[in-house]
């Protein structure tokens, strides 16, 4: 280990040989962490060359558990978002491709902090069930098309680890660990092909366009590397996705976009990721057409077939499909957070609004904690919309008036006006394909 | 911690508090080391400005027991060399130090592999103690004005923990993580000044004379921000120093030097070190008049009174003075290896002689084994000699047949020939004066 450190201090490549002793001894723990972490910072300082990664990310990925969906006898797509607040994309995804004959099989977390997690908003949904067995999803995928479950078995144990020192010791921003560690993870959990929604601006894990630009360039070349046709986007996270954050609101937003309306913002990140995620998952059919993928996509939303799809997808999880048109219920103790002056709504930051959130019961603070799918926020204005002073900023929801009194408090530290008139960030900011082309959208 | 690894990683120095906090966290534990050697690796990539180096010697300096040099009522000079083969340079400028009014008070260290360490070499004088009680240290060194001890007390312990996590992280070579540990003993020993013996070479720490120039300035640096006067020298190790190597040989070399003779390298390196540590030791006396002070070094070792100063040295730390003029006995097993053709001898690798040395009994492998005083090399020729085959190039002692075969089989790999007459390397390179001006000598 010693030599390899001296090798990577030097800013030299490993090679396959030496990212697999690496990647054991951190599994078997015959790599003392002092000498992982000491590797990990120079790793930080010169990088890795694009094979490295790739043989690091096949490591970690082949460290555990590796979902076997070859008995879908398909093209299986999965996404990824590098985590955003009030992101219920996948809720909507997964039953458009379904929608268009393509297969979405998808592993989602719980979310954590200010973040939500896909399960959790499932879980909003009465009956629907979560843990799956392998037959049961390859059933439903090939059935339905669509099938969304929390993470199971043992899936890239090295990444776990990796990243748990990474957390320690200050070498977590490292665009080649970053990029090895989600694509691991990814391919343990099996699908052919990958789009990856890259965050970017104040509220995501990366604030600048150039850094995600550069992690979504080498998550693609670990794609080529390994054989995956891997596509990402770059969306902007200044605010909260939607105007939804909380877990039975967040399916409810779902719902409408399904139903083609909803938020504009949600709508266009939803056209984005669709049309990818379709070229992606049924290439003989589109030929990269992305104009007729979007379209379709559009046709889906607007002729109600994705929402059937969703319905189809919820009652094979075991889930109660009257909320489908009903909508999910709120909790019941609600309060109005109201403009104080004129002006523009300068910004409204994502984090705190995710925080506010989970005051308010809609998330959790550890791990394990239950939460209360009901409670969350819903926005009535957005950065550049013009407020009066008495104007309904956002609703709130908790179980009780202590939770909303709590949340109320920071959701306030969310909010900036303005006196003059303010233009919204971008949503959309670039493309990489498969092939690495790179293009603004 | 994650805050100063952060700081670390963009650039950045640490203050002052910032350096202490590291500085205890390690004494005390509760900074774990997979967090130090991530932060270890950012100093070996962005490396530390010299506040910061000045504040991480003097908090590992006072981590541990410094000595109190006090009750001399006089300025105390040490010398440290970053190691070498054949180096006995102590054993002559401690006497020419007193010799000429001086003070020098110096704690040294025992061999371990291919090193020798000066204590080893006391101790093959009969009766020498190389333990004494700091009250004794003050006395001698009030009456003779030359003491040499082992370590005792707990010096630097935070260097020492450091050190052990460098060695096991791959972050051994950083220039400011060199000079601090260096110099963080060096302060807790007590002296008020310090000389410095950077060597330079294949056979040395530091290869490159660039590199060791820049330990060397760092190291005068550290002295000035924490005031102590630091004078370095960089001198050439291709191959051992004098002729001598092992215990009782290099004792020996060393009395033919205080008694106006010895090999020509060893004298010009002890001239050049010499001359630096009286000025040091008696600014007022000398004024840096280096002529002056070289002129006074040059007949104390033709007066034979630094040769006296020696003899007082050994008897007030329990030596039997007889060798002074006999010579220390040697181990009677002994061999001659001959030269097997005609040529120049190109190379003498000081590693493989030191390593030869001690697995003819002069060195230990292990900490605490007990070594041969009488073993050892002494070398008829040296880089740059003209040599006929059958010509004696080294004898080799030991006290029995297998370490001698041993030994001899080692010595061979230490040599290189050439058909062509070679010049050997230079022995002195720079001197960096307490004011940090570099000249070469």
């Amino acid at each position: 280990m010693l030599e390899l450190i001296a090798k990577k201090r030097a800013g030299k490549a490993l090679n396959v040989e030496e990212i697999r002793f690496f990647v054991r001894g951190i599994c078997d723990g015959t790599i003392p962490d002092e000498q992982t972490a000491a590797f990990l910072m120079a790793v930080c300082f010169v990088g890795m060359e694009p094979e490295e990664t790739a043989a690091l990310t096949m490591e970690m990925a082949n460290s555990g558990d590796v979902m076997d969906l070859s008995a879908l006898q398909a093209r299986t797509v999965d996404k990824h978002s590098t985590g955003g607040v009030g992101d219920k994309t996948t809720l909507i995804l997964a039953p458009i491709v379904a929608a268009l004959g393509g297969k979405m099989i998808k592993m989602s977390g719980r979310g954590l902090g200010h973040t939500g997690g896909t399960i959790d908003k499932l879980e909003a949904i009465p009956g629907f069930q979560t843990t799956l067995s392998a037959n049961r999803m390859i059933e439903i995928g090939k059935k339905v098309g669509a099938v969304v479950v929390g993470q199971s078995g043992d899936l890239a144990p090295a990444d776990k680890k990796l990243y748990a020192l990474r957390d320690g010791t200050g070498t977590v921003q490292s665009i080649p660990l970053i990029a090895s560690s989600i694509m691991s993870k990814k391919i343990a959990a099996g699908c052919s092909d990958i789009l990856l929604d890259v965050k970017v601006g104040s509220g995501a894990f990366m604030k600048e366009t150039s850094d995600a630009l550069e992690l979504a360039k080498e998550m693609v070349a670990i794609g080529r590397q390994v054989n995956r046709s891997v596509w990402a986007i770059l969306t902007g996270m200044e605010q909260p996705l939607g105007n939804a954050i909380g877990n039975a609101l967040e399916v409810n937003e779902a719902l409408e976009v399904l139903k083609g309306g909803g938020p504009e913002d949600l709508r266009c990140v939803i056209l984005a990721l669709a049309t990818r995620l379709v070229l992606l998952s049924l290439p003989e059919r589109y030929k990269q057409d992305e104009k007729r993928a979007e379209a379709d996509v559009k046709r889906v939303l607007s002729d109600n077939s994705a929402l059937e799809k969703c319905k189809e997808m919820v009652i094979a999880q075991g889930g109660d499909p009257s909320f489908v048109t009903e909508g999910l219920p709120l909790s019941n103790v609600t309060t109005a957070l109201l403009a104080e002056e004129d002006g523009y709504l300068s910004s409204l930051d994502g984090e705190t609004c995710g925080f506010a959130s989970a005051l308010l019961g809609a998330g959790r603070m550890k791990k394990g904690e239950s939460i209360d799918h009901g409670a969350g926020i819903l926005l009535a204005k957005k950065v550049g919309d013009r407020v009066k002073k008495g104007d309904l900023l956002a609703t709130l929801y908790a179980s009780d008036e202590k939770h909303l009194a709590d949340g109320m408090a920071h959701l306030r530290r969310a909010y900036a006006f303005s006196s003059s008139p303010v233009i919204p960030e971008k949503l959309l900011f670039y493309s990489v394909s498969p092939q690495g082309d790179v293009r603004e959208i």
